[in-house]
């Protein structure tokens, strides 16, 4: 699988127009992304998190910042709404964001598993800001031999029996 | 692209032995995976960020302890490490986890930039405990249109001139 091919499968979708409502939403998103880039925080990027036409998290990139290369955007609006809305799943709510989500925001996402996501930017023109998503998405479907970082698979009985305590333990909470 | 063909993609590649120092650390991220099953934190998953042969970050899954959808082992020893470090890139430093990175935490590594990445349990072990790494891996190669949480792309003027901005600012701090 190459990156053409991964590219060829993610062609965004067409979609419908957004509501006034839903375009205010955008735009605040794209505004903290200039913020934030102004600011100083990190790279140009921002996002919300919406339930019930309310905003209950907001983050730009932090990335440069505060020293923390997890810091993107998504990662910090949806940290901060679950530390608002107490949970740490985010399933009646709706993300906006400037540019479509690199893998690890991505990852974040489906993890949270909000309602829709809606952003502006893609990561083609992301990659054409010198932003690595691109790479990155390109990566995940490299053989593991093949990665630019190499990934060692060394299995351990030790590791295989806490993941069996785990399914054995009916006290286990889901996530 | 199916499940089966990003699986395919992604078989662990043979290695060679750990060192008895390697094996240290590995079995350090494992210890990490059950204490933090033991003490309530969150889910069977532990991490050790290694620089020097000298552990400099370590994390074990809190999502359900701290209502942090993003506080998987790898995010929190990264996270960690950087903080200690006083950087965003771990570009000398070995990863040491007790299993395979989701695909949020396979993001986050590579923006962290690593040396390694070592690691025990895979994602076919993590899907058969009901962790929706496997999932989410082919997710990412779903047609947008096609996804489980629907992605919709609205392409924004105010977005793109941000991007533009940026790129054309010299000042700008690169990661």
């Amino acid at each position: 699988m190459n990156n053409s091919s991964a590219n060829l499968c993610n062609q965004p979708q067409s979609t419908n127009m957004l509501s006034p409502e839903q375009l205010k939403f955008l735009e605040r998103a794209i505004e903290l992304s200039q913020q934030g880039m102004d600011s100083g925080n990190g790279g140009p990027f921002g996002c919300v998190v919406v339930q019930n036409g309310k905003i209950v998290g907001e983050g730009n990139n932090r990335v440069t910042s505060t020293n923390d290369p997890t810091a993107h955007a998504e990662v910090v609006a949806i940290r901060e709404a679950c530390k608002k809305l107490n949970t740490f799943q985010l399933n009646d709510c709706d993300i906006y964001t400037s540019c479509e989500p690199c893998p690890m925001c991505l990852g974040a996402i489906y993890w949270a598993r909000p309602r829709s996501v809606i952003y502006a930017n893609t990561r083609e023109e992301a990659a054409a800001i010198e932003f690595d998503d691109d790479f990155i998405y390109s990566e995940i479907n490299a053989a593991i031999g093949d990665r630019k970082i190499p990934f060692h698979h060394h299995p351990n009985k030790k590791a295989k029996a806490v993941f069996e305590a785990w399914h054995k333990w009916s006290g286990r909470k889901k996530y």
